[in-house]
């Protein structure tokens, strides 16, 4: 299934999309897809319905985060070898661990906000895992069966206040529509192989990232075991899990995000986003 | 006011304490304690409720986290100059961030969990903020006014997984229980000098860290101030402002938390916990 949100910022209901393409709502199954509408018993209700019996939503809605009130937006940092050498970081033993506020999701077509002061806004092209039940030292060899599904993330950075501004990195990973999330959550049963999903990123129409889930250092079973050993994670939790190379930090010289670029993104049978740089 | 969360893990009803110390239902007035509870309309309306027409709450039942369903639990690090000395850390020149699972919150007097493998599990009294208001870059001078009030918070941290696990702090801040908050939510109206607040923690009845809010190197408006130049700040994300000296690793030579361990807190006006460690 592709499960969306439709409508405008904080009043988004929710949905599906057919196999034709057609957004359907499923306001009459759920209030909203968030926690618990992510486990096992709650994606096996929606994917018996009958997609052809639900309304059909006309027009072309705003689509938000098909995440609703995460209760967590964590990450892994250099988790591509490439993209680590890019940032002059050596190739990490074990994953890198960030939090991004919950507060920075948005829609995968929303406007970027470009902080106040900021310099070095940069764009990451990312898998995002959701979790559908809680997990609490899983192995790793289980680990998939905690996962409701995926989406394309963006996950927008301000290196300046990342790096340059007495640590730690969730300064520079947290200002509102720094999450764009989406446009889909495609259950896991959909994706053959996720690690082995094409991604790239454009800025203004210019190829920046081209890389492919299959030169992930630590994937995607490993890093949900690894964790849940450090914290319980929760249905409706969202892991964005590194990005390859080609990020404005790592060019030569370095290239940043003005107001008015357009950054687009996608991931193999993920769908795609689309964001304009707009001043906070 | 002093406002209280009770009864069993995950089905905590709202409170509040009136002046004689008698724990009262606030079940009739609101569903929980949680996001908009805190906006200052919500809790004039509380302020002005006949406490003693409240039901009275019998018996001595289990108080939880004084918040419920937190957005964000964010916390500033080497917050004290003399913390700072004894962590062999330069004394920053703005504000050190990260964050902490909000899964990781807790009741005050709940048991800690000792991770699998934690070595180096240690302690750290603080005052936490509770946020009423959205905040999105609010001045220093403003900033009171978007602040619900305070409560007790003990920031338990793994500091082998916090150092020495290839980054970043949150790893070693997340685990579940590592974020015992209350007893209270005092409201800031009941706290004249917030800078102005002795702290203490015992561990096994001995005086471990003894401390004042009179000497944080960033202050309360700063500090909201601060991150909402970040990230927008939601009613009932909580921030947790930093530790005095004393904590575990800063003693020579280093002392740090067993299964059986009991640790004492409390600050001012803001009430006491009571954690036992136990193993995950």
């Amino acid at each position: 299934m592709k499960l969306v949100r439709y409508g405008a910022i904080g009043q988004e209901k929710p949905g599906l999309i057919d196999k034709s393409g057609q957004l359907r709502d499923l306001s009459a199954q759920l209030p909203d897809l968030a926690g618990e509408a992510f486990a096992p018993a709650s994606l096996a209700k929606l994917a018996a319905l009958d997609a052809a019996s639900l309304p059909a939503v006309a027009g072309q809605p705003r689509i938000g985060s098909p995440v609703g009130g995460a209760p967590k937006f964590i990450a892994i940092g250099l988790n591509y070898a490439d993209h680590a050498a890019e940032a002059n970081m050596p190739i990490p033993s074990e994953p890198i661990v960030f939090m991004k506020a919950s507060s920075s999701l948005c829609g995968p077509n929303d406007d970027v906000e470009k902080p106040r002061g900021s310099t070095k806004l940069d764009w990451e092209v990312e898998l995002a895992i959701v979790i559908g039940s809680r997990a609490k030292y899983v192995s790793e060899a289980d680990a998939l069966n905690y996962v409701a599904g995926y989406a394309v993330c963006n996950d927008v950075s301000e290196r300046a206040f990342q790096i340059e501004r007495m640590g730690q990195w969730t300064k520079g990973k947290s200002h509102d529509t720094f999450g764009p999330l989406g446009p889909w959550l495609v259950t896991r049963d959909e994706i053959a192989d996720v690690h082995k999903l094409g991604m790239w990123l454009d800025v203004n129409g210019t190829r920046c990232q081209t890389g492919s889930t299959a030169t992930m250092i630590f994937n995607v079973p490993k890093i949900v075991s690894y964790l849940s050993e450090l914290m319980t994670l929760l249905p409706g939790d969202i892991i964005t899990t590194g990005t390859p190379p080609g990020v404005g930090m790592g060019k030569k010289p370095p290239q940043f995000l003005s107001v008015g670029d357009v950054v687009t993104l996608g991931i193999d049978g993920l769908g795609e986003q689309k964001q304009t740089i707009v001043a906070a």
